[in-house]
């Protein structure tokens, strides 16, 4: 199982942050030190890094590149505002950059650079706690339906893995714990246009060794359809307190396919992911991307090199939603590092006021 | 308008048909004469002519082709089995063969040759008289939301416009015949992945001056939600006697989207379309097309030229059915030459045995 290290890794010492450059994978295995906050920014906005988790986790070591340079409380307000404003939807970019301004307000200016990375570090910590735990109480679920049927078949969208989380990931940290607990686990990937995140979940679990099948993001319907899926877990970027979740764009469908078909629809997530002042999913805002994203197209050439090709013309136009909402109505259960709760029930794990 | 020659043309003195080869378009427009039985088969299954009326009309000339090197029943056998074995899905097919088998079957053999030409050609006219009714009565229905709402804007998926008929098309008829009535509509264009028909769509609106803005096949549910489609046409490659219609992967996921959101879902298809044998969706066979359509993409390099590039190595376990059913129940009307129906009364227009 991957650890920690493979995403991000920052580095006090050298004042460096080592992340994994998600854009060129799965065709190149790229690494690339960020040195400023300016680097951080760019890296959350054109999705080297993504993942609703890890951009949180991200933005955090981006306070601490910031502050490298002075931390005086110009510098924290600027850092603080250029990392809120790279991409709208994902809820942890906010709660981690909370935190860091929480850790960092009251303390001392001498004391800051220190506190920013060990603050940003205690956060990829918790994340990587918490994605173990939800892979403990997501593994529940699917040792039910290998106790049943003695295998199991899940259906998942975009990548919620261990490359958009510090650790093992939220949709598929239970796949993860399923493989390792012996349970003969498969899994259907959605390619996910436009940018095709279910190519990187297709080489995670790869790396793991677990079986999948990539499927076009149409096909979701027909083979829910047909009885070829046992479950259906997805991740999340943002999640209202009725339980209403912003997820990838394309989510909303497969959680409809899944009712009418009925098989259980589940959004695996830490607590950061979840927006308890967003009464419901209309209080979400859902990013609008480039829409070269979907005029063009990466893969790699008859060398293995990454690509690019024009699908439409440049004047052609493109819609891009990036994220759509599933009604909480939808889903069977949300998987959190506190358990997993009935949509109506996540109430129940709000902090206290 | 667009005119049926564009799609196909046969010419029984120099014994070829013209075919526009799809698998070039939009980057590409390459026009190409069939002389034979397996060129005509080799097209359909390659999908250089597709689109279930097409395809039908394209097996229609194959026949003909067939019978230009010889006339007896064994050389019509062959041909009529060659072509049905091409793609399994869109009864047109069957229908046109059928149509073919019985004009030709009793006939003496001197003047077989001649009366597939003609069989043929009436298909093809029939079909572009079909597209005419279906736009028609197709009209009616943006008329209605025009009248309220002072412009229309319909989501299609794939492609059933002229490029898929031999005449002004199914789906799009409609559309077509709105904007020739100077209502204002605008089109959402899918791209239909894995094999991009989408782009067929955008290219030919294009060509028609209609507004129209492409989005990934992600996309359609968060518009539906957020009220920015009055109604979805869609065309069919089979339609069973109950309503069920098999068409292009993903228009399931489309039709639940529109019922949840309130929105209404047309079908729209010629009667040829109708497999009236088939009581329900689960008779209709679905085509498990090559995984290589996932794995690779078509698009057009920096020259403007078209290329392809790798997504998944050739290893890579896929699925590729490409098409799914959508249950009468989410169905509106079906749009046809005889006039709108509920599919649950599509069988007043079931032929009399």
């Amino acid at each position: 199982m991957q650890t920690a290290f493979q995403t991000i890794a920052g580095d006090p010492h050298s004042g460096r942050v080592r992340i994994l450059d998600q854009t060129l994978l799965p065709w190149q295995t790229v690494y690339r030190d960020l040195a400023s906050l300016d680097q951080a920014a760019q890296a959350i906005r054109s999705m080297q890094v993504r993942g609703a988790p890890l951009i949180g986790v991200t933005a955090a070591f981006g306070v601490a590149l910031a502050l490298q340079s002075g931390a005086d409380d110009q510098t924290l307000s600027h850092a603080l505002a250029t990392l809120r404003a790279t991409r709208p939807t994902a809820v942890n970019l906010n709660w981690a950059l909370d935190r860091m301004q929480n850790a960092l307000r009251a303390c001392p200016l001498g004391e800051r650079r220190e506190i920013a990375w060990r603050e940003a570090q205690s956060i990829a910590d918790e994340d990587a706690l918490a994605n173990g735990e939800i892979g403990r109480h997501g593994l529940a679920l699917l040792q039910a339906v290998a106790a049943a049927r003695g295998r199991v078949r899940v259906m998942t969208h975009c990548n919620a893995g261990w490359l958009g989380t510090a650790g093992h990931g939220t949709a598929l940290a239970p796949i993860y714990a399923a493989h390792a607990a012996g349970i003969e686990v498969a899994v259907w990937v959605s390619e996910t246009r436009p940018r095709n995140q279910g190519l990187l979940t297709e080489w995670e679990l790869g790396q793991a060794g677990i079986a999948r099948t990539v499927i076009a993001d149409n096909a979701a319907g027909h083979l829910l359809m047909h009885g070829e899926v046992d479950l259906v877990i997805v991740g999340a970027d943002r999640i209202a307190a009725n339980g209403d979740s912003a997820n990838k764009i394309g989510t909303y469908l497969k959680a409809l396919a899944a009712q009418d078909c009925g098989v259980p629809f589940h959004v695996a997530a830490p607590l950061s992911t979840v927006d308890w002042r967003a009464a419901d999913g209309s209080a979400i805002p859902i990013e609008q991307r480039d829409g070269a994203e979907v005029r063009r197209i990466g893969g790699c050439d008859v060398q293995g090199r990454p690509a690019e090709l024009s699908l439409l013309g440049e004047d052609t136009a493109v819609s891009n939603p990036a994220f759509d909402v599933t009604p909480a109505r939808l889903i069977r259960s949300i998987i959190t590092e506190r358990g997993c709760v009935a949509p109506a029930r996540l109430g129940q794990l709000a902090p206290r006021m």
